[in-house]
């Protein structure tokens, strides 16, 4: 009866598919008609097999949705993948095959090639590689990622830096919520009164992933930006939200008020502006000298903002500033579900 | 009847004069021989007058001792002074001029022209400045500082480099713990489950304070090292240890594994293996992933080692590293204690 | 222009007042008109003066209200009070002689004899006072207080007993958050990693006003209800929601299986259902083993709600459970919001 | 060649295991001679196999021991165990069949009627029980339990008023640390600015040890002491020590000073006195109103020391008290090693 457009999601029992049900659930354009989930759960109503992470309960409308198995035969095609990294390359490939549009929120497709690493602030001209996908693969659906949670909590100010000024590198320290690692994730007895300066392949992600995201797309092809990053990512005390401080060097100097003035008076495209999930603000600059802060920050424009401060002349290269996001919110679920909006918006949704 | 020699300790009934009372309760060559306290306290039995915020009770030692006012008739010549930094500048100097020997953790004369900022492993020969102290400001006795606890934490491996390689920059961002801030500090409603990307002043000295130890001392002038730091201080949800993730330049360029053989061969300087208070290794290179940690590293040595690890090509500069150092042990009393071991065998001692 | 009646809140400046400000900003009934505060912020915008504690900014509704004196000349007569317990006796029987209807969320008048100690769900009845209170006290006004934090975290469930099996007596022991100690409050070195199993005089309100609360009003007097209550107040690291742990005795004697069928039957009074902060359930009862949690559980009902869980035979009395409610939601400002809700609904606000 | 009697450690790779060496590794009577571990560490040395979760490393003297195989086989003829649940009934009654002296941490044997559940301070007499359970077991071996480590939180205090008073009921409820849930143990995402209020089986051991512990050897059998308990576990955001709330009822009444007086003046038998791990004070009571507390008491005694607070008149029973004790030193590895010396000096040790 609904005109929404169904869409599923894969992996709905875990930490991630839980926070994509919640934003879905009142979505004005999807409709959740679809979850699947581990072998343990299939068959039973999602309620009765999630172990339900978020605060209160599961909303009613999925709770006695039946758990399906994780194969191309689902009703709706736009999915929405919660996959664990070990799944999710073989999996999401077949879903591609057969024909659903996958947004995924894992890591294998991050790096491809022909797959959008997709932030709609960032990139929104990136989904053109689409067809090219679909051709090289031979792919009657498609995949697009977003980008690693701890990637998304630099990436906009990093963005806009560099269409400004010209990046020429960044050195970033990132401290990282634990709810990053999902679920059960990290041990209390390691992460109470202490910090992990380590995060496997984190780093690396951190270094790689807004190269691409800042490229340009050309004739079928990610053309890299080429500026460097240097990323050291830790482990903290702190449930939501990633924090970043950043030391970044231009190719045209500018001052600590040049880029104050640039990240307060920046502007979202309007064809974003329109997206139902998009908050009213979504990159905020705080001007405290003790903000952004995870747990006063995290939560603003609905976990979706980017929230900015702390700019300042940096003695080795031109400015420093902080940078947050949430992590499970901006830079996970939500992350996707803006995405499918941008991809609705550009008529490149199936169905 | 003891053939220690005499200290006190002004304000020692804070957390760092607390801290004082610990490393000196039991020390070979000391002996604590008079506590100054508030005006709430003076008069009283230590025990009586003290908020004890360490673990346990007050050393029976000290229990009974009556608190003393801040004064310059104090017998012990030798004095730790934990001060605010409010009163640091007027007390210390008077003290200094009756002849004292303040060996202090305020910071008001840390980047004074004639006053050596010390820390042994460091910038031993530092003290040559006391000749030169005395005459310039007329006082028979001379004040010594501590760094800061910040500071600490990365200036011995920054030192180690800087001799080594020659340092060019340094892009620092420390991860504090709430101890740093004394006492009652840190609100909890500011920093459970959350970060403080702002400690007032202290991004400065870390920008600062590193120049002055690393720098030479020639002809009664400190020479400054010419290397620049940038640096940002972030408040963390940990109880004790400061961990800083910096990234050097150097000026004659090494590879990671270079660093690795240098930090694991570094030698303690003869003069100070037989220091009493010095920990049979005080500069621990670890190589397990994910470490340093707060917790697991912080005691090493007694509080007194520094730890480093994450030794790693930077893509932006040469090399990235973790540090950590306690911050009220090494970062405050006990690094002024080891201060007053090295004066006492350099001589420099009054008494 | 607009119909709701306007009210003002005195202390506006504090956390509670902060917490009176988002509960009232869009009440539809209310309408906030004056907001008090210390002599460093009168005059001048609210939005420059508060340290805001809560996450995000203060609404813009407020934000450029000037902050006035508490005094007694204020334009709404409906008064929501935070003010210290300090100033609250004296500055709250100004307000209530010269006519204004005080909801308090101080103590000074929680256990007063001719002041209602008023929680809706638990005594709606006790506003019958009112004109006792003005006659006794010579007041055109009158002063309604809410229970402290602790007390209201346990009354409901307590109430419901009581007024059915007849409580004998109940030991409790409390895990409070540190929230419930205002700001600054509980300085993080003395909590984190800890418990402080002691707040000054939390055990004593604990022991008194539940009998207050779940007595009787007669003629122009309280008659308290005649069971025992012992209480232990724990500070426990957690940012908000009291949690209680409770064993009961009943004069007439029932099973666990029974209270849970009590506990799940329970139904509002329907006068109470319509109240616009009411939330849809006000009362939980959650039979997973291991709820009610604070963090999972202290936001249901928009932070109104009582959850309570762990209903089992007690080997020494009749009955243990767990029960949980948000200190500074329900147990602070939203109660008196619902208190006044209550006063309107029965026809005894002013104006 | 030394005098030392070597002992073993079963399942030493564990946190439990790990507590064990450390406590054994400068011991005067016992050396460490075996260290059993899981297949993945058989053959490997422990300081490669081990996950260590203690500060610092593993001891030099252990770390290139060879991990043996758990079997009956092990030279030392006194072994401690730290196995977990799972595994412990069979393989600890291997052990005991063979002729080993089994020192256990692990739970299924606590509650045998023929197997002493030992704390020294508590009921050193029950050793009595040991030829009794060799003969209805056909060991020649034999196990002996330390008790849970909530139970020992809470029995030393329990007993001392049990053997003045005797104790009617005790109402309980703990609040307990990460560490006693082991490692992995506890997700951070279900602790941090969290309570669990629910610790599986903790209530039962709660309930039933106690009146083990506190009962009377007679002729081959232990008569329970009577008193009832009633208990509730809550797992709080505490990294180690476990603190009870505890409200008591007598059979012959007293009053709050009566008890402060009986605790004050408690006197540790004098064989207990003489054992080597023993500290000096094992029984602490504080007199300040906000004590004990986990991380100001934990490590009294080397983590051996019970430290009570908090006695005043229960309007419910006759008194209310904290207890604490240190999890995974009192309540788990030093209890143990305890038993054992005490066991020693009884003649009880085989070799």
């Amino acid at each position: 009866m609904s005109n929404k457009i169904p869409v599923g999601i894969l992996a709905a029992t875990g930490s991630v598919g839980q926070r994509f049900i919640m934003h879905l659930i009142d979505h004005p354009w999807f409709e959740i008609a679809a979850l699947t989930g581990s072998d343990r759960t299939v068959g039973r109503p999602y309620g009765e097999g999630v172990n339900w992470l978020l605060d209160g309960d599961p909303p009613a409308e999925v709770a006695n949705m039946i758990v399906q198995p994780t194969e191309p035969n689902l009703a709706p095609k736009v999915l929405f993948s919660a996959l664990p990294t070990s799944d999710a390359r073989e999996v999401e490939a077949k879903f591609a095959e057969a024909g659903y549009a996958v947004l995924t929120n894992a890591s294998p497709y991050r790096m491809d090639p022909y797959v959008p690493l997709l932030i709609p602030e960032v990139n929104m001209d990136h989904t053109a590689m689409i067809p090219h996908q679909q051709k090289e693969y031979g792919w009657k659906g498609y995949i697009v990622a977003n980008a690693n949670c701890s990637t998304t909590s630099i990436v906009l100010p990093m963005k806009i830096l560099h269409e400004t000024y010209g990046l020429h590198s960044a050195v970033v320290t990132t401290m990282q919520a634990i709810s990053g690692a999902g679920y059960p994730g990290v041990p209390s007895l390691d992460i109470m009164d202490n910090i992990i300066p380590y995060i496997g392949g984190e780093d690396g992600k951190l270094e790689s992933e807004p190269r691409k995201l800042c490229g340009k797309y050309v004739d079928g092809k990610f053309e890299f930006a080429d500026f460097k990053v240097s990323a050291q990512a830790n482990r903290v005390p702190v449930i939501d939200g990633h924090m970043a401080s950043v030391s970044v060097k231009f190719n045209q100097s500018a001052s600590a008020e040049e880029v104050i003035a640039l990240f307060q008076n920046w502007q979202l495209p309007d064809v974003l502006q329109n997206l139902p999930t998009m908050p009213e603000q979504v990159f905020i600059y705080r001007t405290e000298p003790d903000r952004p802060q995870p747990r006063k920050d995290r939560d603003s424009g609905n976990g979706l903002a980017w929230t900015v401060g702390g700019v300042r002349a940096c003695p080795v290269n031109d400015v420093r500033f902080m940078s947050i996001a949430h992590n499970t919110l901006r830079g996970a679920a939500s992350g996707s579900v803006l995405n499918a909006e941008l991809l609705k918006v550009q008529g490149l949704l199936p169905g």
